[in-house]
């Protein structure tokens, strides 16, 4: 445990909050944390009966470039990880899902964020017809490709590497280990 | 292409730095992208000839809990990849590595964050007999074992669920798909 003596606000903003704490280590002495609050988010691999995935390729302002992603999305205040998840979908692929699995969940970079990210696996898919966000883009592709991209470097975003993989390695039926 | 109209550093601090961007979407409406720096960062997975892998336990504060995660640790200023692999799997885990290969990199957070993350595998280790940095505990454990861990929800964190899917199922010698 380490104790918090002091926290002071930096920055309170669209999508995240900084601040700067005070704080005693275990062995009793002190330093600084760093800490962005974000309210929480979810992934989805949405997966059709024929073994493909749709994914996601959009710009990404932080990065510079533009990125192959899983659907995915911020939590809305008082949303739960399911419902943020099959509003996604429907926002940025344009798909219903008849089956929602969660996979897990993780903490995208604990050392200095809060972030915690619900997986979801989705499948039974039906189109709504619904045009995907402005900016947007949305690829169909076998996950077998999608797992080539990764080992290529084509796919280096780290929910989405964790997606693929945990869809096509981390199911029940699929353990070989 | 998203096009920076004004950046504004809002604080600069021991291991990020906030910027508050207007920027102009190629549409040509404006909005505003919050944007954390971060040095950089690897992360390793040390497998031993008998399919061990090391992790390390520690608190984190953001997340107010204690994370089994693999070795990681941030660039130094100039510093390789490779070089702070080396440093932080003998820093953490009392080892050096005969072989480390780069398994791929990737974005931590790509929507809030520039944070890349490089991923290795360390093969053929030796121990240093270094004790580890203070609040880490280091635990070995089969890598099944992990990948139990990874699906029962004990292993939370993104980069260790990356590194061990990846070390598993994503080598080349192992493809099954």
């Amino acid at each position: 445990m380490e104790k918090t003596l002091h926290s002071e606000m930096i920055y309170s903003g669209r999508r995240l909050r900084l601040h700067r704490d005070d704080v005693e280590l275990p062995n009793g002495t002190r330093t600084v944390r760093e800490v962005i609050f974000h309210p929480g988010s979810v992934a989805i691999v949405p997966v059709t009966k024929e073994g493909d995935v749709f994914l996601v390729k959009q710009f990404r302002y932080p990065v510079g470039t533009e990125l192959y992603e899983i659907p995915a999305g911020t939590l809305e205040k008082g949303e739960s990880p399911e419902h943020c998840a099959a509003r996604e979908l429907n926002e940025e692929v344009g798909l219903i899902a008849r089956k929602i699995e969660k996979l897990g969940r993780f903490y995208v970079s604990p050392g200095i964020m809060n972030e915690e990210m619900h997986l979801f696996r989705a499948t039974n898919l039906i189109k709504t017809g619904r045009e995907p966000e402005e900016g947007l883009t949305v690829e169909r592709i076998r996950l077998s490709q999608a797992v080539d991209k990764i080992k290529k470097g084509e796919i280096i975003d780290a929910k989405t590497i964790c997606g693929i993989f945990w869809a096509v390695w981390g199911m029940p039926q699929k353990e070989t280990y």
